[in-house]
C-alpha cells in the first residue's frame, strides 16, 4: 500500500485523486490545493482529507506525491518534494522555462527520487501496441512518423494567456510522442503557426493551428499537425512507416455502431476530449507509477523525457516567430 | 444505499459482487454460496461477509438480491426471495422448464416484487444504441433482424451435460435480443442444429452449431446463427434492416491499432469472449437495478422477459429436434 | 476469334452484347431480338448487324450463342442451339418449370454442347476470392454462409407477375452462391417469405421480404436474406465462417472517401444496382466462356447448376407456401 | 471525332494510346518514338500507324497531340506542336528547368493552343469527391491537408539519375494535389530529404524519403510524405481538415474481402502501383481532354498549373538542399 498525496484540485487533479481513490494499492492520504473549497470539495468525492503542503512534506509515512496544481507551480514543487524525500509524479510541462525545470530535475537527481512525467498518451494501450510493434520489428526501421492531435474547441482566452503557447501546451504532448516513436532524437525542429481558429487567441500572442517537422541525425522524420477545433471530436492519430510496414491508431468512437440510409453510412464522432479518450491511460498510468514505487522495474517517462519535450517545444516556438529550422 | 446480497459464488456471481463492492449506491453485505470456500474466496475480495440463504432471508434490512447460483436453483430461489419480500436480479434463465419459470414468476407477480433477469446485453453501449436507432426512426419500419453469437470455444462436456442445450443456455440471449429488437411477439421459430465442433457435444445430447429463424404475425423476421466456436475471438454481432434503413453494431477490439507489411492489413481479432466484451453491460444493468430500485423509472428485462426467451428456446429445441417450425 | 450471337436486347442483352464488342477474341455476329427496333438499335451501339434466329441457327460459321431474351423462351432456345451444335450461355434461370429446364438440359447433354449459366456473382473477384480462402484452408472446414441481398427497389408490377417469384427470380442467385460455398448439396431448405414492402407485390402474388435455410447432409448451414427495398444502395454480402476462420465480402461504394463532421463520420452508399456492382463480374464471366471456347480449362457454373439452383427456389416457393421445410 | 497522334511509347504512352484506342470519340492516327521497334509495337497493339514527327505536326487533320516521351523533350515538343497549331497534352514535369517550362509555355499562349498537364490525380474519382467535399462547403475553411503518397519500391538507378530528382519526379503530384486543395497559392516551402531506403540513391545524388510544408499567406498549411518504398503497394491518401470537417480518401484494395482467423482480421494490400491505382483517372483524363477540344467547358490542369508545380519542386529542392525554408 502507498501512501499518497495529489497536489491540486483541478480538473487533472480530479483524474488522479479518483483513479487513486479506485486503486487498491494506493492510500490516497490527502488532497492539497490553494483554494480550501476546492479542496474539500475533491477530498470529500474521495473519501480523503484535506492536507497542506507542509504537513505533506513534513510526513514521512506519504512516500509520493502527485503534482497537479497549475504549471508555475510545478518546478518549485518538485524541488520541494525531492528535498522532501518524495516519489514524484509531475504533470506536464515540468516548466514553461527550461532552465527552471533543468533546475528542478537537478534536485531530483541529487536526492535520488523518482520523478515521472505524466505523459498519459504513452499509456494508451491503442498507442502502446504502436510501439510495441516497432519494438518486435514488423515496421522495421521506423523512417516517418505522422501524429495528428485536434482538440475539439479551443480553450478560454485566459487559459491560452497562461499556458506558455500551443506547443509547450499542447504540441507538447506530440514531440514526446516523436520522440518515443521515432527511435532516436531529434536534431532539429521546423514549426509553422497559423490564427485560423479564434482571431482573441492570436490577440493573447498565441497560435491556434500548428505543423511541426522532427528530424533525426539518421534523417528519421516526423510530421506533426495540431489544432485547437476540430468539429467531429477530439482526433487523435498516429502512423508510423518503417522499412517493413506501418502501424497506426485511430480514433475511438462511442460505440461500435454503423447505420447507413439514404444519405449512406454514417458512425459516431470520436469521442469528445481527453477525459474520454484517455481514460483508461490515466488509470493504467497511476497504477504503473504505484507498482514502480512498489519495485516493479517499468520504463515511464522521466523528468529527462520531460525535459526532452519541453526543450523541442521551445525550439519549436523560436522557429515558428523566426521562420527557420532550429537545432536541438 | 441499497443493502443486498450474492447468491453464487461462481463465475457471474463473482461479475456482479465486484460491480456491487465498486457501486457507492450498494452495500454489498453478504455473499452466499454451497461452497463455503468459494463464499469466503469472494467475500474477501469484495470487502464483506459470507452468509447463509436464511439469514439473507430472514434479514429484513437486505432489500434485494442477485441470484447467479446455479441454473437448476434460480426458479426455487426466486420464490423465496419474492416470500421474504426482496426485490429480485436473477440470471438467465429462470429455469430449464418452462412451467417451473411461469410458476416462480406468478409468486414473484404475487408479492409484487422487482424481478430482473440478466439478459445482459440489452445494457451493452453498441446494442442500446441499435435500439435506439429504431426508436428514434432512423431505420424506419423493422423488417429482419440478423444476430451473430458465436463462442470462443466450447465449454467442458460436464456443463454442456446440465446446460440445458445450446438453445437454452446460449441461444437464449439472442431470442431476447430478436424480441426487443423486432419490436413485436414471434409467432413461430424455425430451428436447426448440427455438430460441427466437438463429437463429444453430440454424446451430451447437445449441438453446437445452431440457426434459427424467427416470425412475428405481421411478418418481420429475425435470422439467428450460434456457434461454439470462433477462432477470431467473441463474435457478437447485431443488424437490424428496416423500411428506411440499417444499422448495426460490430465487434469490439482490444485497440485501435491497425498494421500493414507484404502480407496485407491487419487488425486484432475480436475481444476474447463475454467477461471482455459485456464488461460494461454487466456494470450497467446493475447500476439500473439498483437505480430502479431507488424509485427511477427504467426499462429492465423482467421475469416476463425471461419467460418469453425460455418459451422461445424450449420451441426451438422441439423444432430442432422434430425438424418442423413450432408455434409460439 | 469466336464468333458468337446474342439472342435478347433488354437490359442483360445489352451488357452482354457490349462486352462481346469490347472484347478482341470475339466477333459479335448479330443480336436477335421480337423487337426488330431494339435488336437493331443494340446492333447499332455495337456495330454489328441484327440477325434472325433462323439465320443464327443455320449458320455454320456461329459457334455459340448467348441467351439474354425473356425468360420463358430460355428451355426452347437451349434445345435449339443444342441441336444446331452450339455452345450456350444461358441467363438464369433456365426456365421457371423444374421438368422443363430439366428437358433442355438432357437435349444439351445429348448434343454434347457447353452449356453455362448466368449466375454472374461467382465471377465477382470479390466472391470469388471468399471462394479461394475456402479452397485454400484458411477458412477451415465451413460451417455456417451468411448471404444477404438486398435490390434497391422492387421491380414493376408487370415484372413482378411474370418473374417467377422471388424464390425463382432473385433469391435464385443466392442458392447458387449457397450451393458454391458451402460446398456440399443442400438436402434440405425452410423458407419463409413476407410482404412488407408493396401491397401490389402481394396482389401480384408474390413477396419482397425473404429469408431461407438451407442444410446439406453434414449439417452445414446457410442463411439467405432478401429485400426488393434498401434505402443505402444495392446490398450485397456473403461471409462464411468455417473451423478455422471467416471471410466476407462487403459492400461497394462509388469512391474511397469518408468525411466527418459535428454528425459524426459518413461514407457513400453502396453501388446502386446489379450493373454497377456486377460490371467486372459480366465482363468476366464472357471473358471466360470465351476462354473455355478456345479450349482452356475453367470451372463455370453450367446447366447442372442452374437446375439446382432452380430447384431449390422452386423447393423454397413451397416451402414458403406450406410453412414446412421441404426436401431437395 | 478527333484526330490525335501520341508521341512516346514507353509505360505512360502505351497508357494513354490505349485509352484513345478504346475511346469512341478519338481517331489515334499514329504513335511516334524515337525507337521504331517501340513505336510499332504499340500502334500494332492499338490499330494504328508508326508515324513520325514530321508528318505529325505537318499534318493539319491531326488536331492535337500527346506528348508521353522522356521529359528533357517535352517543352521543345510543347513547342513545335503550339507552332504547329496543335492541341497539347503533356505529361508531367514541363521540364525539369523551371525557366525552360516557362518560355515553353509562353508559345503555347503566343500561339494561343490548349496545354493540358497530366496531373492524373486530379482525375482520379475519389480525389476529386474530396474536392468537392471543400467546393460544397461541408469542410469548410481548409486549414490543413495531408498528402500521403508512397511508391512501392524504388525505380532503377539510372531512371533516379534523369529523373530530376524525388521532388521533380514524384512529390510534383503532390504538390500540385496541395496547390489544388488548399485553394491558395502557396508562399513557401520547407523540404527534409533524407535517404533511408538505397544507398545508390545517394549515390545517384537524390533522396528516397522526404517530407515537405507548404503555407499560404493566410496561413492554411499542407504537409507532404513521400517514400520509394511501401511494403504494403501504393499508398496514395489525401486528408482535407477545415473549420466544419473533414474529408479523406484512403487506398484501394484488389477485393472488398476481409478475413479473420486466430491471428486477427486481415485484408489485402493496396493496389500494386499507378497503372492499377489511377487506371480509371487516366482514363477520366484523356476524356475530359477530348470533350474539352469538343468544345464542353471543363477545368483541367493546365500549363500554368504544371509551371506552378515545377517552381514549388524546385524550391523543395532548393530548401533540402540548404535545410532552410524557401519563399515562392
Amino acid at each position: 500500500m502507498i501512501d499518497i498525496a495529489v497536489i491540486g484540485a483541478g480538473r487533472i487533479g480530479r483524474i488522479h485523486a479518483t483513479n487513486l481513490h479506485l486503486h487498491p494499492g494506493a492510500n490516497l492520504r490527502c488532497i492539497v490545493d490553494v483554494s480550501k473549497t476546492a479542496a474539500a470539495e475533491l477530498a470529500a468525492h474521495c473519501d480523503t482529507q484535506v492536507g497542506s503542503l507542509e504537513s505533506v512534506l513534513g510526513d514521512a509515512s506519504i512516500q509520493a506525491i502527485i503534482i497537479a496544481s497549475s504549471t508555475n507551480t510545478h518546478a518549485e514543487l518538485v524541488e520541494a518534494a525531492a528535498n522532501a524525500g518524495k516519489a514524484i509524479f509531475c504533470e506536464k510541462p515540468l516548466d514553461l522555462d527550461v532552465a527552471t525545470a533543468q533546475k528542478s530535475l537537478q534536485v531530483a537527481e541529487q536526492q535520488d527520487v523518482l520523478l515521472c512525467v505524466g505523459f498519459n498518451r504513452r499509456h494508451d494501450p491503442s498507442f502502446e501496441r504502436v510501439k510495441k510493434e516497432i519494438d518486435t520489428g514488423s515496421v522495421g526501421d521506423v523512417e516517418v512518423v505522422s501524429i495528428t492531435s485536434r482538440d475539439p474547441s479551443p480553450p478560454p482566452a485566459d487559459y491560452i494567456a497562461r499556458s506558455g503557447g500551443l506547443f509547450k501546451d499542447m504540441m507538447i504532448h506530440d514531440f514526446d510522442m516523436g520522440r518515443w516513436l521515432l527511435g532516436e532524437e531529434p536534431i532539429e525542429v521546423f514549426a509553422i503557426g497559423s490564427v485560423l481558429v479564434d482571431e482573441k487567441i492570436r490577440t493573447a500572442g498565441d497560435i491556434d493551428t500548428a505543423v511541426a517537422t522532427l528530424r533525426t541525425e539518421s534523417g528519421r522524420l516526423c510530421q506533426i499537425t495540431n489544432s485547437r477545433r476540430c468539429s467531429y471530436g477530439y482526433d487523435q492519430r498516429i502512423e508510423v512507416f518503417g522499412s517493413a510496414g506501418m502501424a497506426r491508431a485511430g480514433n475511438q468512437r462511442e460505440t461500435l455502431v454503423e447505420t447507413a440510409g439514404a444519405a449512406g453510412y454514417a458512425r459516431d464522432r470520436a469521442l469528445p476530449f481527453f477525459l474520454e479518450r484517455y481514460k483508461d491511460a490515466y488509470r493504467i498510468q497511476l497504477d504503473r507509477f504505484l507498482r514502480v514505487l512498489n519495485g516493479e522495474e517499468l520504463e515511464l517517462p522521466t523528468g529527462i523525457d520531460g525535459l526532452r519535450a519541453l526543450q523541442i517545444a521551445d525550439a519549436a516556438q523560436r522557429s515558428s516567430d523566426s521562420g527557420l529550422p532550429v537545432s536541438l
